[in-house]
């Protein structure tokens, strides 16, 4: 049983399948671990012309997402499933950090375990201006990818995805590979990592590192970390 | 002419290009302001495999990106624009910003009218559990676009791509949607903004807002930005 399920609402869904679609988000549907949906925000458009966005109250560069047609999209959503949690990336939002994404791994695990489902997650990807604040009512999470501005939300609900489901067991090959990382424990960064060969025009390899010696090569990565 | 054009080396190049062929990328290219390109890192493996990655000298899980076949496909775009210059998504980089968004987005502007040719940004997508360290004698900047860990550096990529593109002139629709916007100074947060209708599901807009006071308005506006 899958222990976490995304659904994305999108203007844009065609940039982001093909990323869910490869390498090891590819991995984690085929295994079971993870489930990816799309919903079109324009099937919720008003009018003739599935309008999704209108000028800014007061003035303003722009348009923004508006109220109607995301709420139906949402409600559409949670009327199959009420316990799904909604996320938007904004400015406004909570920095996404690497202990947020192994939180939200680990009430994917309790969760799928408890209620017998996967954890479902509907993110919301703002685009053009930005959004109406009143669609703040009925999201639950917001977050921030970082202090830079995008064309939309695409990038940061790829970024969310992909920074929790690697975390989920069974995606990952090594089971230390996501322990020992980077930021795993906050503000460390791993320690320089070499490959073959020993010698590439002239840039060798520290000896410690081909010494064999364990506790040597430990003691060496343990004073290489940040 | 375009201001910059980018290079990504890559494994997974079916996963980026609908992303810069959509919305306000595809905007930038057709305008002539900016060029997306893609290397397969695949095409320098060595041997029969076309192999790219190989194990962690002192031990470790998963497998580094060689030297070799990064060395070969960051020359060969070289060879052809000496001036390139080298990008790398990596934990150990300089936290990537709206101020760092700025400063390429100036120097490509300045870049490309001195020398009447784009500024040319490689950049190089790390996979698996990350790269033999000797690659970064030929990076001439490392970026990390947050304190979290992602499956490679391809949605780092397209980040710095979109960050900096939808900043040159001639991409984005208002001539200040750029410059209000949040982090556009630091750490501010934009204010609330609001669309049509005024009440929805008994939620209104701020009465403030459709009152038609510019004063008032940017009062309103000042006091809601964070």
């Amino acid at each position: 049983m899958a222990k976490i399920k995304f659904t994305i609402i999108t203007l844009f869904s065609e940039t982001l399948e093909p990323y869910l679609n490869a390498s090891m988000m590819w991995k984690a549907k085929e295994a079971g671990v993870a489930e990816f949906n799309f919903v079109n925000l324009r099937d919720f458009g008003l009018g003739p012309h599935k309008k999704v966005d209108d000028t800014i109250y007061g003035g303003g560069d722009g348009m923004l997402l508006m109220c109607e047609p995301v709420f139906n999209a949402i409600e559409s959503i949670k009327k199959d499933d009420p316990d799904a949690l909604v996320y938007l990336p904004t400015p406004a939002g909570k920095i996404w950090e690497q202990s947020s994404a192994q939180a939200l791994a680990k009430r994917a695990e309790d969760f799928s375990v408890e209620q017998n489902k996967p954890l479902h997650i509907i993110i919301l990807c703002p685009h053009y201006e930005g959004y109406d604040e009143r669609i703040l009512t009925i999201v639950d999470e917001k977050f921030c990818l970082g202090k830079y501005i995008l064309t939309g939300g695409e990038l940061p609900a790829l970024i969310l995805v992909d920074s929790v489901v690697r975390l989920l067991p069974g995606v990952l090959g090594g089971e230390t590979s996501a322990e020992i990382e980077s930021f795993s424990d906050g503000d460390n960064i791993e320690y320089p990592q070499y490959t073959k060969p020993a010698d590439f025009r002239g840039l060798k390899v520290p000896d410690v590192l081909l010494s064999g010696h364990h506790a040597n090569v430990d003691k060496w990565r343990a004073e290489h970390s940040k």
